[in-house]
């Protein structure tokens, strides 16, 4: 017996994965998108509820245009734009060290894309250096689940390379050469911390 | 011979004074609310260029429900709430200190109130000065255009007052006697760094 969908394609197990890969794909995509900031969010909650450090996400830049303030308690935003942020993401402090770095991931599983920082974020990075604060990156491989810090000092050498006409992506055995790879816990989830400490000696 | 507005109203110097007054006022008002913001901007970048400090205003915390994605280049946000800053708004660096900061203004002539502050924002502050941070106030007289920097350690008692059954603002006399004025210059407008510096001589 032929089973038919709807629109009258056949059914087939085949037919069934092209309906229904995309869209899985698309959920599992965005998860994996949450999931890195969720997972630092609840490293810094379960730090600052330990008083371990004070690091926090900057809410995202976004340009208001048009108000409406018809209701006297609330506020409703109708029109407004994202507008790309001049900072990195992630700020704070840990035993009087100023700490300060952004989190990327990529679907690629054989290098991390440059294009994933912009221009302003190294230079606020190298602003960062020059006062004496601590300053890196957080790369996650999302197909393989895998997260590394990177110091920004690395980073800066591979941006370096790019503008000098080299590859516009550091390969993944340059990220597991040069970076710190940072192991996936229960609680806290990406334990960074850590890591600073060792590279740091605080 | 007699003028009448288009209402009707016969023209008079004190018809007019009336109805400009309230419009003129709240121009006022608003220009004023966002000196205090522009003036810190504009000291930030003073920092920033000359390479004194890396210091930035946090974006506004925006709790966004609905985005139109139609476009491919621009994505509108149609449904938005303004949220509860969970921090204070300014944080960064000098010199390997952290900075952070929180700016306020009143119409008051005679005191600060305290509910310009929240309490997350209070120990937010204590957070930092645990991990050996400096944490700070700005707060500006709007119409004297006085401004004084006032150590979080001193906002704290006078919160613990408030706490306490005590008064629900800090007097100007109190401001004056415990806090720093910040004058006003031209460049940077207002050196809130020098006094730090003064303070905890960096």
């Amino acid at each position: 017996m032929e089973f038919h969908y709807p629109n009258g394609r056949k059914y087939t197990l085949d037919a069934r994965k092209k309906l229904t890969t995309p869209a899985q794909k698309k959920i599992s995509y965005s998860k994996r998108g949450m999931a890195l900031e969720d997972d630092i969010n609840e490293t810094n909650q379960y730090y600052l509820v330990n008083g371990m450090a004070v690091i926090h996400k900057k809410p995202t830049p976004i340009q208001i245009v048009e108000v409406d303030y018809k209701k006297r308690s609330t506020a409703v935003i109708k029109e407004a734009y994202f507008r790309q942020a001049s900072t990195t993401d992630y700020n704070g402090i840990c035993e009087g060290k100023y700490i300060d770095f952004e989190a990327k991931e990529t679907q690629s599983t054989t290098s991390f894309p440059l294009m994933n920082f912009h221009e302003h974020q190294i230079s606020h990075m190298q602003n960062i250096v020059q006062h004496k604060g601590i300053a890196f990156v957080i790369l996650r491989f999302a197909k393989t689940d895998e997260v590394f810090l990177l110091e920004c000092e690395v980073l800066f050498n591979f941006w370096e390379r790019m503008n000098n006409g080299g590859r516009k992506s550091i390969t993944k055995k340059e990220i597991h050469d040069f970076g710190h790879k940072i192991n996936i816990g229960y609680h806290p989830r990406l334990d960074y911390l850590k890591i600073l400490k060792e590279i740091y000696s605080f």
